[in-house]
């Protein structure tokens, strides 16, 4: 496998629209068995396109992974009644000899009851009145839950009504966790938040809050003007990259995306790019050091969701490969990170979070769950590079039309048949 | 909603590679709001190839959509014991008030055995010493068989082994079945056939085979060389446009796509495209008419599995949107599949088939089912146009690890700590 890096779609736009498809005719047809000589020959556009990829079967594309799942051992969730949330797990550092993880916990009376019956003590949303826990494993599969490593503060403190989606840095020997520090009941106005921070010698903590806005939103009128989202740290260059998630063009169609800023040091300043936003899609913020660039798995929300795209200048990002139910909330194991690594080998395995909803939306809840993949350079299994998925018919019928949708089907049909009994009286 | 045309990725390969991608950088931060002048700022290739969809969010994207399931009513598996298949639904025809619908039906004295232990009664595959059948509907949910369409010759004329895999044409008033023909049992050499055709004055049949390959396998050494597969035909320009399938590049790293023939009349001669293979990915073959050029849903093979593709030719395709959980081996019901359209509405439902595995792969079957999506023009379903999908934790977990996946994940971890101890030791 080379170095060499192809994408999902790489004609220009004129192509499809006007099908300017400057090409000679080939005299011989597409060969049965594809050489070097083949991509050469004139071909039709997705035949080119085919090419451009990392290989020409996702088998050889090592941007495309199926995605595993497992349940973790040694998580209470007070039965699912939606009262205890564990979510937004953070990336998974590998030290003392065994797995660190933070996350996101709420441990309230009530489940949350939105934004207008909330309270001091009832939460509006499901990360509204949390706190930064932490736990550890020795397999990666079965957790112990250590405690809390970040409290939220006392009032007016920057952070003092809830502090979730934590993440954790590794800089100079120092531990840094930075997480969306909310002053109003999430919901409120929006999901509006900043980012701040808490730094520890130990991953056991104890850990210094900083108590400030570390990256405070954008300036007024910019896209992460109100809120600045689901920090992710990596190391490139000797610079502290963080990239971070906001939504925007509301009340019309809304437009999520991440963005970057750089700093020296984890304390920052930190500086926007100026190309904000990176990505165009992703509801979540994952991204990590691939090859000699920074790959990153978009999911949930965007015109391209499902799919890794990967920036060999961790700025502009191409689409690398198409993906079937990967994980929400990526928190991975990432052991390049924040080595300043020149050949990023990947991932294969991370926490991520799924809703739990075995006792109705009114008591929901969301749980951590272990997913394992092949986004890594040095491990090639076949199994998680096949597309060839069968699924079984409960997963096709999880999936059932809306009463509404029903409706309108039947009406279609109705229409169909009253036009045909018309041409049958004519 | 404009005709533009928008696709997924649309610099050069070259941008990526090597990060050639020149712009100026913007004085002022994106903007929270999207406005038309939006467009023209400086900005990431993420950015800026948003805007070269159809929409700025999958919402306002025509070639974006969800699928829901719908278990049909009114036919018989002789309970799951693999003895009785109905798969590859044909395009779904609305005649006489009602829907018309063929498929690949296979009743055997016992499910699928394999090549080598496959018989004159024995089947090999489960499309293996199969018949053409078909059944109609009042509402595309209950489905009523009404026999045998097509059944396979005697030997040897073409065809006399099974016939698998049949779609439609309506063209002139007349009626025409193209499907599979097999002269060996699939799996003998490789899943080797040609196409064939039937005609009739009506839906009802009775179909006049014709017992002759009316599109051959391609020539020696051409990517088509062993097989045709799937015929999917619509009419454009007044010609008829059958697209099929073939796999090759065996036996490296299979490669799946399409192929596109043209002919002035459903006995052909049916002319190749030169620049055929027109697709890169797709086990199946869906196209259908689309605004002014042709649509395609590519599934279960290739880089590009999982996404709709469109082509204002109908040779050059390029990604649209990408998707979850599509069905297989759609029949789609396309109104304009047949009527030279030069603004084609797209789709709202189909068939497509599942594995049934209920009593494992000893007995296993393929079952019919239903597919509802908003792939047309006329239809804003905007719950089909929700990216954000909330899997139940069983979705999750049916996709769980190996034994093996689970041991090599273990054997990371044990690395792992083997090297810290080794640190420690020192």
């Amino acid at each position: 496998m080379t170095a060499a890096v192809a994408m999902l779609s790489s004609c220009s736009p004129k192509a499809a629209q006007h099908n300017e498809v400057s090409q000679e005719i080939p005299d011989t047809p597409f060969p049965y068995t594809v050489t070097e000589e083949t991509k050469n020959r004139p071909m039709s556009a997705a035949s080119r396109r085919n090419f451009q990829y990392d290989g020409i079967n996702p088998h050889e594309n090592e941007f495309f992974t199926q995605f595993k799942y497992t349940k973790l051992e040694g998580f209470d969730y007070n039965n699912d009644d939606g009262t205890i949330t564990r979510r937004d797990p953070s990336q998974i550092l590998f030290e003392n000899g065994k797995y660190y993880m933070w996350y996101t916990k709420r441990h309230t009376q009530v489940p949350p009851r939105g934004a207008k019956k909330c309270t001091d003590v009832i939460p509006s949303t499901d990360w509204d009145l949390a706190d930064i826990w932490y736990a550890t494993s020795e397999d990666g599969f079965k957790w112990d839950e250590q405690g809390k490593a970040v409290a939220r503060p006392e009032k007016p403190k920057t952070g003092h009504r809830s502090l979730a989606t934590p993440d954790i840095l590794k800089w100079k020997g120092k531990y840094y966790l930075y997480y969306q520090a909310f002053d109003e009941p999430s919901g409120t106005k929006g999901d509006y938040c900043c980012i701040s921070m808490a730094s520890s010698d130990s991953p056991d903590g104890p850990w210094k809050r900083t108590d400030r806005e570390v990256i405070p939103v954008g300036e007024k009128g910019a896209w992460d003007q109100y809120a600045v989202q689901d920090p992710h740290p990596l190391i490139r260059d000797g610079k502290l990259f963080i990239y971070y998630k906001s939504a925007f063009n509301r009340p019309d169609h809304l437009w999520v995306a991440q963005g970057l800023v750089t700093a020296d040091n984890p304390e920052g300043p930190f500086k926007r790019h100026p190309l904000n936003p990176v990505t165009n899609s992703s509801h979540e913020t994952c991204f990590f050091p691939f090859r000699d660039g920074v790959a990153t798995i978009s999911i949930f929300d965007g015109n391209e969701f499902n799919t890794v795209q990967w920036a060999k200048d961790g700025v502009n990002f191409e689409v690398m490969s198409v993906l079937s139910i990967p994980p929400k909330a990526i928190g991975q194991f990432s052991p390049d990170q924040f080595t300043d690594t020149k050949n990023g080998r990947g991932i294969t395995w991370g926490l991520c979070h799924y809703i739990n909803v075995n006792h109705g939306w009114e008591k929901y809840c969301t749980h951590l769950m272990r997913f394992d993949c092949d986004l890594n350079t040095e491990v090639h299994d076949k199994w998680m590079k096949s597309t060839r998925e069968k699924y079984k018919e409960e997963v096709y019928y999880a999936r059932g039309l809306s009463k509404h949708q029903r409706k309108m089907a039947n009406q279609r049909t109705k229409k169909l048949q009253e036009e045909y009994k018309k041409t049958m009286n004519k």
